[in-house]
């Protein structure tokens, strides 16, 4: 494809996008065709002969957007919000054209240092610690997913744990994993890829109002497995956790954490983007005592997935954990010592460059439009939660500090499974579901740019009509 | 953004693209500024009000441009190519745009579906075993790297050594995984993660001749090693490895892991896009005893970074060791059985939408397009290889079956070391180097679309004409 061919296609892609997005209010949120209905709709093998651009649009039309949930739809509310926006997608799209390979810096010197310095321009706009500045020794990276933050993150733990012999002798099983029972699945992830095993994760139980994790609970827990000869290594606190946005209290698990010796990490994977906003920082006190942190711009940030922000504030910890350096690698640059090779802080070799999507967002929204945006998803799911907690049929599950709130009606499992599969089935909204303390909730998170106060009015709407229809008067 | 803003700046982003491809070729193919150059470029923090797109886009001309290694240039020819293409990048772009999140079929069908069909129409491309075929009980899935896939495959291997007890109990260090001396860092780098350290790596001797994996030499260590009590999990055999494009012989090595019950992955990174052509398929003789087989259509297949195609032949012994089922994630259709998660076929969670890309690019080439491309990259790196065959002052290091061409002057490392770098400061073109026999290489890689025989040429000139100032006539 030529220049020439790539601007004329190129065109015609952004104007498909742009339609798609100005059209997305109509669709259906989510797709009610059984599994089967795209591949049934797909040749058997690529075609001999090449095709024009114009061919597949037609097929994404017709074939693949309908099938899609569409995750950028006002009504969506699933999940957390995985919220991408104009000035993301152009960046992407330079990144996609560029095609530089981050690997080194040798490979990409500007790709490498647009990421070291955005992510301290992140650091400083979300008033992280100095320590995770890399003005301060600390430094920023940006990984796919916080899963991956979490796996890193966890192999820095064990390296130290092992006395800087696990990347020589391997992981000890005797080390113990900490997050409270309602910690992230990628949690246990982490801990069974480094060998661990789901053996290896201790759940610490947490306070049954606010579901945070106990810090009496886990201090007993390490003393307990101290005691029984089993080596605490990490502590995963959780800065909104994702069934409740709970907000585990990190000045006291920071403290258990410094006198026992267990390193801290903290995933806010959600719920650090509030923290641009001064007074949605309250989730991010105690973080000084954390050894790692991240948070995903790709969930409430406006940039799209993937773009995880994970600090350390000791990188030739992380650095001496993951380096492997065969001779194809070696450059003056490396050996030099004055360089950033950020393939030594993630699982692959290869990286994209990442940092041009979040600099388009940055630029463009600036920090009074980032601000505007959390406070917006904070204020419409204050909204719904107002309407939830008129409405005596309902009841709120749990707290709502950011943008999602839990609830319910005040009925059992089953009529609330129900509620959910109604009102999704409208195809004007989409709301996931939870349990709290054993009991279904359904889920409306806040996140897209397009949603408003109309949007969340309607799902309440939806939700209160539906909730006539399944409970007697 | 609106859509109409989206649209016009989309334009312009598109414009810029095109007419940095259109002067790729004079532009230096890598900077030659010190570290630090572009950090000093960048203000202290993000703009307080917000910019518009265009502001941006001169910052990338003036300041990240051209402190960038042009990795799509006509003269780029080191390490391996990481090739992309008009139309990937277009097919990113949809992905960027419908910002769809694919963890689960229910969090997008269409993508799932999709990407399950194309693997079947890459598996058949390259006339992979029928056991990885979805019609045949295996599967394909995208990871973001051959690391990626490594890592994975690892992962699996120690399940399965395991017993199936691996994921509640963790990792048994008496495990080994083997690859030849020659095989990627990713294999101890995934060993480590995977917590066998790098301790749990046997290094394989390779033919002195081939540089491949020597048979009778894995079948010693594997011998010794069960000898010694220590229990041979997976071995990691290579088509086309990094520093020389070696072949593991498959049909030996793939024997033996049958004989001891040894968990075989193969990684074909680079190589493995050469089986669209039937006459170089010979890497792949014996690859139907492999368990797990990885390419990246992001080195030699146009589609930009990241897509690695990695298939297994029994999914459900996958999904069994990374599957972790949180409420949040329970679905109707996950109980029903009938669909693909993708989630648990990787280590993160969440996945962009990456078959678009390889979508656009399967149809705008077709099958005659994509084996164009692969025998124009041998043809150049034969008529490389000639020229330095026919210089007395130059010989070939290795074979080159593909497109990788390593060689070196009939002079000591230093001298070829200054050669590398003498021809790498004109900008004209950039080659990297690699060890041979512990001897210094250089490595010519052919890659990019828009390399031509004249490309070639100019490589070489500028190779000679260093030589002839280096060398004393």
């Amino acid at each position: 494809m030529t220049p020439d061919e790539f601007r004329r296609a190129g065109y015609a892609v952004v104007d498909w996008i742009a339609d798609y997005w100005a059209t997305l209010g109509q669709r259906p949120v989510a797709s009610q065709d059984s599994p089967g209905a795209v591949a049934a709709g797909l040749p058997a093998g690529p075609p001999e002969h090449g095709e024009p651009v114009e061919a597949v649009l037609a097929d994404l039309e017709s074939l693949i957007a309908p099938r899609l949930t569409h995750w950028q739809h006002p009504g969506f509310f699933g999940y957390f919000p995985a919220n991408t926006s104009g000035p993301s997608v152009l960046g992407d799209l330079v990144s996609a054209g560029l095609g530089v390979q981050g690997m080194l810096w040798a490979t990409g010197p500007a790709c490498t240092e647009l990421e070291t310095v955005l992510l301290d321009w992140l650091a400083d706009l979300l008033e992280l610690p100095k320590r995770f500045h890399s003005g301060s020794g600390g430094g920023g990276v940006i990984q796919d997913s916080a899963s991956s933050a979490t796996l890193v993150a966890t192999l820095v733990a064990l390296h130290r744990a092992g006395g800087g012999r696990w990347r020589e002798v391997g992981v000890d099983r005797r080390y113990r994993a900490y997050t409270s029972t309602q910690g992230h699945s990628s949690i246990e992830k982490a801990a069974r890829i480094a060998g661990l095993g789901t053996d290896g994760v201790r759940p610490v139980e947490v306070d049954p109002d606010t579901l945070a994790m106990s810090p009496a609970a886990l201090r007993a827990a390490i003393e307990a497995d101290r005691a029984a000869g089993v080596v605490p290594a990490i502590v995963v606190a959780t800065v909104g956790t994702t069934s409740t946005t709970a907000i585990d209290p990190l000045p006291q698990i920071g403290a258990i954490c410094a006198e026992y010796g267990v390193f801290l990490h903290v995933d806010a994977a959600y719920a650090g983007a509030a923290a641009v906003c001064p007074e949605l920082r309250f989730g991010h006190a105690g973080l000084e005592y954390a050894d790692s942190y991240c948070f995903d711009p790709h969930k409430w940030l406006l940039t799209g997935f993937d773009c995880d922000a994970f600090w350390v504030a000791d990188p030739a910890e992380l650095i001496e954990a993951l380096t492997v350096l065969p001779e194809y690698l070696r450059n003056a640059a490396t050996e030099s010592g004055a360089v950033i090779d950020y393939r030594d802080w993630q699982v692959p070799l290869g990286r994209r460059f990442r940092a041009l999507k979040l600099w388009f967002v940055l630029r463009w929204y600036g920090v009074e439009g980032l601000r505007a945006h959390i406070r917006s998803g904070v204020a419409l799911a204050g909204r719904f939660a107002d309407r939830v907690h008129a409405d005596d049929r309902f009841e709120l599950a749990a707290a709502h500090p950011y943008s999602l709130v839990c609830f319910r009606l005040r009925a059992d499992d089953e009529t609330n499974a129900e509620l959910l599969a109604r009102v999704n089935a409208t195809g004007r909204v989409h709301l996931t579901h939870t349990r709290v303390a054993g009991r279904y909730a359904l889920r409306l998170a806040v996140g897209s740019p397009q949603t408003t106060e109309a949007h969340v009015d309607e799902a309440w709407q939806l939700l209160a009509s539906t909730a006539d229809a399944l409970l007697p008067r």
